[in-house]
C-alpha cells in the first residue's frame, strides 16, 4: 500500500510518501511563497527523487480542512487532478485530526489551534488512550471533533477537564496573549517541528485509517469535497446580504 | 537565528531550516538512494525553493553520531564544507537524543533503537518531565545517555524501571522479536511519521540548546567530530589483529 499525502490546508504546503507503514519521502515548506507555486512543483521534486512512477500509488491522502479557503481548494485541485489522472481514490483526513496525530503518545490533552480569523479558532480535542497491553495498545481518540469556535470557548471546555495540554499550530501565536488569562490548568506549547500541519502525519493517519476500515476510507476523486466548517466570507456576505434583503421584503 | 540542520546518520537523508524558532523546511528521504546522491541536492532544492540566501544562516546543526558510518562522514563533511564556506559554527546534537525528540510530550519513557549491527543496538532513554507551570513547564531529559549495547541489555534496563516504553528507530523492525519475549513492561512502537532521523528534531534540539545555552552550544567546523561511539569494523579487525600479534611476540 502506497500513499501520496497532500497538505495545503494552511501556512505549511507539504507532500509525502508512505510505503506499507514507512515513511519514504517528507517534504514540508512554511513560508511565503503560495501553496498554488510550491505544491506541484515539491510533488515532481519528490517523485525525482525517489524515482517514483505514480502508477505505483494506491491512494492519495489529502488534508481535507478546515483551513485556508484558497489552501483547501488548491490542496483538492491538485489532489483531484492527480486521482483523477492516476484513478485512484482518495483518503480525506481532518486537518485538526492530523495535527494533533504529531503528538504520539503524548501524557496531556492535545489541541490543536488554527486562525480562523474574525476571533475564532478551527480547534477540538483529542488524547492517546492505552487500550490493552502489547506494542498496538496505544489509540489515538478524539474528545472533542474539529470545530470553529472562539479561543474562550476552547479554554472553558478544557478549564473543565482539569488535565494538562498541549496546543498547537498557527492559532498559537495568535492566541498566546488570551490563553495566558485564559488557561487554568497546566499547559504547554509544542516545539516548532511538531507543532503545524504536516504531510508525514496525513500520510500516517490515512493508513491507520486504512488498517483499520480498509476500502471504506477511501472515496472517488469526483466525490471529495473540502471541509470548510464554515461558509467563506465571500459567501457570508453573500448570505447575510440575502437575508437582509429577505428581512426587506417582508 | 536561522539554523541549518543536515541528518544522514541512518537511512534518512535530510535537511531542514528553522527561524527563531519557525520551521519553515524539511525535507527527508528514507530511501535506497545513497546520501551521497541526495543530501546535497536536497540542500540545493531547498535553498531555491525559500529562495534562501546561505550568508543569512547562522550556525549549522548535525546529528554527529552514532550511526552509519558512511553517512555519519558523508554528513559530516557536507556539514564542515558548508560551515567553513559560509565562516559559520556547527551545533552538534546526539543523534538517539533527536530520535527521541520527535516524540513530545510523550507519556512514557522513549528509547530509540538504531541497528548497529553485530547484536547491538545505539540507544539511550528519555523522557519528558513537567518542572513546574506555566508553557515552559516541560522539560526533555536525558534518563540514559546514548550507548551502544545488546538489546537485551536496554530491555533489563527498561524493566527495572517499571515504566512503560515507546520504541522507535530503524533498529525496531530488527529487534521486533527480540522484543517480545525481552519486555515485561507496557510499550508500543512508534507510528511511521515519527518512528525515525528526522532533520527537523535535529533543528529543533539544537535551538533548544541555543536557548540553553547560547554560543557554548557551538564549535568551529575545523574541531567538529563525528561522535561513532565504537571503531568502525575495519579499525576493529586492525586492533584486533594488532593485540593478536602482540600476543604472539610475548
Amino acid at each position: 500500500m502506497k500513499i501520496l499525502a497532500i497538505e495545503a490546508s494552511g501556512p505549511v504546503a507539504g507532500c509525502a510518501v508512505l510505503e506499507d507503514g514507512l515513511l519514504i519521502a517528507d517534504y514540508n515548506i512554511q513560508y511565503k511563497k503560495k501553496h498554488a507555486q510550491s505544491l506541484v512543483p515539491m510533488m515532481d521534486e519528490i517523485k525525482r527523487m525517489l524515482d517514483l512512477d505514480l502508477g505505483t500509488v494506491d491512494a492519495i491522502a489529502i488534508a481535507k480542512g478546515p483551513g485556508s479557503f484558497t489552501g483547501l481548494r488548491i490542496g483538492a485541485a491538485t489532489a483531484k487532478g492527480a486521482a483523477l489522472a492516476m484513478d485512484r481514490p482518495i483518503i480525506p483526513v481532518p486537518t485538526v485530526d492530523s495535527i494533533a496525530y504529531n503528538l504520539y503518545a503524548a501524557d496531556s490533552l492535545i489541541c490543536p489551534l488554527m486562525d480562523a480569523r474574525r476571533q475564532q479558532v478551527y480547534t477540538g480535542i483529542y488524547e492517546w488512550i492505552r487500550s490493552g497491553e502489547g506494542p498496538e495498545g496505544l489509540r489515538f481518540s478524539t474528545v472533542r471533533p474539529q470545530c470553529v469556535i472562539p479561543v474562550s470557548e476552547i479554554a472553558e471546555d478544557l478549564n473543565a477537564r482539569g488535565r494538562s495540554v498541549v496546543f498547537l499550530g498557527d492559532g498559537v501565536p495568535v492566541s498566546r496573549e488570551a490563553l495566558y488569562g485564559l488557561i487554568k490548568v497546566p499547559y504547554s506549547f509544542a516545539p516548532a517541528h511538531v507543532d503545524r500541519q504536516r504531510a508525514a502525519a496525513v500520510a500516517a493517519l490515512a493508513w491507520a485509517y486504512y488498517r483499520e476500515k480498509g476500502d471504506a476510507c477511501m472515496i472517488s476523486a469526483d466525490d471529495f469535497r473540502p471541509e470548510y466548517l464554515r461558509l467563506a466570507q465571500a459567501e457570508q456576505e453573500h448570505s447575510e446580504r440575502r437575508s437582509f434583503s429577505l428581512l426587506l421584503d417582508k
